[in-house]
């Protein structure tokens, strides 16, 4: 069993990116720009957006955070999308989540410029992956692809089975895995018999928000395990993979934390830093 | 074994959209109106055209039948669909595919307004689909869910396997299949095992393009099997299932012809008459 190592790849993409932001910059004088725009006082929202600050630095990458009260209404934040898709020197934006209620979430979401929605959240983001086109890939999927690729793991004929079905994750997942010729599987609360479905699984991504809800009898012999969650019980953070009896039966694991955590705030710079290239190829 | 007839379903589906237009005339004074963009002289493409022209009719659906020379360039192309977009009589527009080679046809699609496109196959609607928000669905596959929907097919919690991942039919089919809460399995080309899996589907939709590929030992014992198929072998039309073997096996089949077929024009109308009501709300 090897551990599919989210913190150290993360740290290499950042590297990287770091590297080729400086050669941008050497070459065109200016650096990719990410506007953050974060509302209200939430407070998981602001260590988000603290740490994206923070990577996008760290990376070389110009941020613009753009802060406003928990009182703002649909329309006040859609003009506040609409200037920041209007100027030249934003390359990304993204709006930290979750929006105070009486905002329009979807509305404000699929304002923002399709080539500068860095989250890849749009509807239109989204039909361009539906349709395997040149999309902005949502993060956390984007993020675990790069990680089962920097292992080397082949998914051409493999079986994968997505187990949750949100717009952010699991529906991503099932697409991108698709595209590299995997058959998937997606599963979700009304699946009958789980377990003789997971047991199926060569890849099986986990994405359901349930502490240790994956045990060992429901994965197959030498199956790549990738937890998407991050739940806290008595004893501490853990994801949805009982990771202790599964971990033994697998070729390849993500611990939690240290697995696909690391990688969604890489990924979002490294859709940042192709937003800009983009723009200025 | 029952047959899924789909032209008894399609003709009570045109039925019911007759004496709806009729209402909706009455009570507004206009129809719905489809437009029809025609390039070029491809026979193929002309028969299905006049198919859809004369069932549009039957229903009180206006048709306006645009028809344009092969050598038509892709800005004169988007000219007519702006145009489209822009008038006001118009509820539905669809371009007959496929275009010239000269002609980008993702853009021309894309560039129908999302609420016109009847055929649903642009980004936004694949987008909207794929987000589980309101979207003009593909006609194909809507059809197909029709169908089961007809014979009060409950997908909840069964296992669904789509063979096929094409953006007009296997995915968009997989995504809806989803949404009505079963598991789904998408199958493809480089699947390994493919009747291993095929046999796990309580629900299976086929749609390769290949003739009489799939067998009686790669389907289960009481499945329901959609064949999404039209091909021409030595004995006529077949479908993509080896129909006289493994029609004993199910518990419902779609004939070929007369499965999924005839509902594929139903749905069109059935999208065009949405849109009008849509816009008259």
């Amino acid at each position: 069993m090897e551990l599919l190592d989210g913190k150290l790849v993360s740290k290499q993409i950042k590297e990287e990116l770091k590297i080729e932001v400086e050669s941008l910059v050497a070459k065109l004088g200016v650096a990719p720009t990410l506007a953050i725009v974060l509302v209200g006082n939430v407070e998981a929202s602001q260590i988000y957006v603290r740490n994206k600050l923070k990577a996008a630095k760290l990376t070389g990458i110009n941020t613009n955070l753009v802060t406003l009260p928990d009182t703002i209404t649909t329309e006040e934040l859609l003009k506040v999308v609409n200037e920041l898709n209007a100027d030249e020197a934003i390359d990304g934006i993204i709006v930290q989540l979750p929006l105070p209620k009486q905002v329009d979430e979807a509305a404000v979401i699929n304002a923002i410029q399709t080539e500068k929605d860095v989250d890849g959240f749009g509807i239109s983001n989204k039909g361009r992956l539906f349709c395997g086109m040149d999309a902005v890939k949502s993060a956390t999927p984007f993020g675990i692809m790069k990680l089962l690729e920097a292992y080397h793991i082949d998914l051409t004929g493999k079986s994968a089975v997505v187990v949750g079905r949100s717009n952010i994750v699991g529906k991503p997942m099932a697409m991108m895995l698709l595209q590299e010729n995997a058959t998937v599987t997606i599963c979700h609360s009304r699946t009958k018999d789980l377990g003789s479905v997971t047991k199926t699984a060569d890849v099986l991504v986990v994405a359901i928000g349930k502490a240790k809800f994956i045990k060992a009898d429901m994965v197959k012999d030498g199956a790549v395990v990738v937890d998407v969650g991050m739940n806290r019980d008595e004893s501490g953070l853990c994801g949805d993979v009982d990771f202790e009896n599964v971990a033994p039966k697998c070729s390849y694991i993500t611990p939690v934390p240290g697995g696909v955590g690391p990688l969604t705030i890489a990924m979002l710079l490294y859709n940042t830093v192709s937003a800009f290239k983009k723009r200025h190829a």
